[in-house]
């Protein structure tokens, strides 16, 4: 069995770190992994499989030799280096949104469109983390009948914003139990105790850069170019997982029941029936485990006929981010 | 002017205090206010204008000679007392659910439908209290084109589960401060750092009571008894402000500015456009006080002229419960 070669940049971040472990759970068959960050964590070690890895400073010449550059950077860190992964040959699959609406770069939810990957130029692009948790959770509907409209208010944890998002939580609570005043410096304004329905920035037509990737990206890893998605994102105070309450009206009838068995049917998916004595997923339920929790799955009331209404919750961090990426790197290196 | 005999059944609790509170606020006429409760609280002494009230025991003669009986106790309870108190020639102003589909009993948000309150027959409902804070802040919309269609996932506070519901969340954030274990009693599992996607029980057609209510209960409110409306309501752990995101579609095209200029002239909103350097509101803002903020109006990216999108944000125990209780009142009264 070949041993592969994978670096990941931006290895200490919160996705980075995620990144390390599932490569480690997953077993994945690594000769080197080469851990990538700016200058200031270089030098530090990192336990991988029993031995520790120290971490390298991110420059023109990290990724010689490498298979795969897992990418947990920003924007503009990824174009920069874009260009020096594919001339080393490695394959690129990066979890910013710098490439994912390019039309020579896969957009790849490896339960969907698995053959996109195969198809890359050594850029592959992990999809936005709410977009890759709804469409996980509907990607048995989907094998049945196209979905042609979804509605979606999202329940966005403080991991999206990173490392810093959670601290940024976890010290307003101790603040708050302290008594002392609490300080914002992540979010617009304060998150413990609140929601705040504002995530990236806002666009022309009223909606936010972070509502319309669940349309722009989901048309192009469904390959349904008219889908029309309407969605609200919302951050709440929650840890790790986010959460997406979603109507949709697919193009042919499907019962609830029918909608039920492709969901408990589908990869990646859970449909839950019975967890602690309920029968609905909440976030805490899927932090920290890769799978997408489907519950309250109902009959639309508006069209009762093609409209469903569903909840899911899925770790923001793991499969919305880390896990997919690595799921990508398995199915390319032809790996179960 | 006339002054006032005023009853609360159930004074002790989250939304009969704040009933005391905003009869004051509001410097609604009074010559006796008779603060009712279990045999517990009996006794004991609340603060009101200067003076000091003690806390009668509720019983079948409590009502003697009161002009309104305020209602904050449970649907059994409505149930006992409410023909006593009509008996009693008061009027009972109930803010449990019990009467509020009655066809004899008028269901009331004096924005939208003050006639309704005045042919009463002694008993007249407050509406749920996503309800009142989602048709208040499209009574303006209302106005101008009946809405036809709604589909709206909430972000319902702690409040909503009285007193009890806030306590829990308070001891769960200082047990995890403490690193104690959360105990979890009112909420069907831990609401610190989640989201709980069940309110109320849940019915044949999938949906829980709580998430038919803004259907059956608009439906009244605004004599379109077509209205169909798809619900989610989801527990987030806020102390005291609902949220809800709300996707509309409207009987004749409205544009996003006419709806915003609604909005803005509508009586107890407020259009969000500047607030702490925000172009939205968060439910923290709409905490203890009375107006229902709106923002993110929006073109519904599905119907792209008869749909909209917005968020809107209220007290719940204030305009979700309380002071729509009390305004009701008032407009009975004849008060400004």
């Amino acid at each position: 069995m070949k041993n592969y070669r994978i670096a990941i940049m931006g290895a200490t971040g919160a996705v980075g770190q995620q990144m390390i472990k599932v490569l480690e759970e997953r077993n994945f068959p690594i000769s080197e992994l080469r851990l990538l960050a700016s200058s200031r964590s270089a030098g530090r070690k990192v336990p991988f499989k029993g031995g520790e890895i120290k971490i390298q400073e991110l420059n023109d010449d990290s990724f010689a030799g490498m298979d795969f550059v897992l990418g947990a950077v920003s924007n503009p860190l990824s174009m920069q280096y874009a260009g020096k992964i594919v001339d080393s040959k490695a394959v690129f699959i990066d979890n910013s949104s710098a490439f994912r609406l390019n039309e020579d770069v896969p957009l790849v939810v490896p339960e969907i469109n698995p053959d996109d990957a195969r198809a890359n130029n050594g850029i592959i692009s992990n999809p936005n983390c709410s977009t890759i948790i709804t469409l996980t959770a509907l990607s048995g509907i989907c094998r049945i009948t196209p979905i042609r409209k979804m509605i979606a208010s999202t329940y966005q944890a403080v991991s999206g914003a990173g490392v810093e998002g959670m601290n940024e939580l976890e010290k307003q609570i101790s603040d708050y139990c302290q008594g002392n005043p609490l300080v914002s410096n992540v979010f617009l304004t304060q998150i413990l105790s609140n929601v705040i329905p504002m995530i990236g920035s806002k666009l022309e037509n009223g909606y936010t850069t972070e509502e319309m990737k669940l349309q722009n990206e989901g048309r192009k890893i469904l390959h349904t170019p008219d889908l029309k998605v309407c969605c609200t994102c919302v951050r709440v105070p929650v840890m790790r997982s986010h959460s997406i309450s979603v109507q949709l009206v697919t193009e042919d009838p499907l019962s609830v029941s029918e909608a039920c068995s492709a969901i408990a049917n589908a990869p990646g998916c859970r449909l839950v029936t019975e967890l602690d004595g309920r029968d609905f997923p909440t976030p805490l339920d899927t932090a920290d485990q890769d799978l997408v929790y489907v519950g309250r799955v109902r009959r639309d009331l508006i069209d009762e006929d093609r409209g469903l209404s569903l909840w899911c919750c899925g770790d923001q961090i793991r499969k919305g981010a880390a896990t997919n990426a690595v799921q990508i790197a398995m199915l390319l290196a032809d790996l179960k």
